[in-house]
Parts: structure tokens; sequence; C-alpha cells
């Protein structure tokens, strides 16, 4: 039996979604939030360069995609595509375990 | 209704999955790698440095534990706590969405 090793599919998929605020940026999103400033205003503590970045690159890796739409004045969406919704599962699981294990900071903290 | 935000605990626990080769360390003790050699050569790119750094962040975390054997020489162990045993449907479901929608790379890259 040959040992044990990593999913290279695993692995590229946790430094996508794992990257610091990507994960925030969906989970966001499935909870309704399209716009970039309800996006920013749901995410404590991130920045316009940060945020800016990480729709770029879950754009980028078919995610997310940027719709605009022809209203006056133009408007700009962030929506899931189907490879951003089928993340569903792995966000709900996430939620679950974290709701078991991880307590609640006392604070707020940066 | 008050807009959405992200879930504070989501975060933290993604923070700490999430972080680079942490998801790679899990993934490879649930397929019953346990000796640190076994654990390093399972996971191509890593160095000893952020390895030795990983377990200890996971053990202090309380996903998994390092179990000293008393054997001679004496061994050392990792394996996952009650909490590290329950991100299993977390890793399921991201590993199926990663087989689904995360291409093979061409070839080996670091």
């Amino acid at each position: 039996m040959s040992p044990p090793s990593v999913c290279t599919r695993f692995h590229i998929a946790l430094e996508l979604i794992g990257a610091r605020w990507s994960g925030a940026v969906i989970s966001i999103i499935f909870k309704g939030a399209h716009r970039y400033a309800d996006i920013k205003a749901a995410i404590p503590g991130i920045n316009d360069t940060m945020l800016a970045r990480r729709l770029r690159e879950l754009e980028s890796a078919g995610i997310i995609e940027r719709r605009v739409l022809a209203t006056s004045p133009v408007r700009v969406e962030y929506h899931l595509t189907e490879m951003g919704q089928e993340l569903r599962p792995v966000v709900d699981e996430l939620v679950t375990w974290a709701h078991k294990w991880i307590p609640l900071p006392e604070a707020a903290s940066a």
C-alpha cells in the first residue's frame, strides 16, 4: 500500500477559499449581500484593497461573477456562479462545526 | 431586517483550518499518517519550520493531540481529537467540490 498523500485538488481548493477573507466573502454573498458596499459592511476589519483583491481572485477562479446592471447609475453586483453555489455544503458544514466548537470571542477584536 | 453579517465563529474556524497547510495536515491525519515524518512526506512543499508551527497551532486549538508513546525509542504521534474528527464532513464536502471543479495541474509545481 502506498503511503497517503495530500490530494492536490483539495489543497488548491483550500488555498482558494481559505485565503484570508475569501470564505467570509463567499458566505456573505450566500447570505444575500451582492453589492460591494454591503459586502464590505458585513465583514468587520476588511479594507478596500483586500476586498477588491479577493473579489477579483474569486471571479478569476470562477466562484463569483461580477454583473453590471444597466441601471442609472450603473450598478454592480457580485453573485455566486454554479461553481460557487456548490460550495454551500462546505460552508454549511463549517458553520455547524464552528458553532459547536469555536467559542465566541468575549469582545470584538481585530 | 438587519443586514447580513459574517458569522464570527465561521470566520475564526476558516482562519484556523484555512491557514496555509493546516487543511493539508488535517486531511493527511484523516488518511492515516500520524508520525511527523509521514505527515511531512505526504505534503509536498512543506518545510520543517512550517509543519512544526502548524502542528503546534492545531494542537493549541484543540484539533489534534500529540501522543508520546512509551516505546524505545520514544515515538510521537499526532491524532485528531473529537473536535478534529468532527471536521470530517467539512473535509469530505471540500474534497467532493474540488474533484468536480478544480482541474488537476498539468505538472507538479511548487
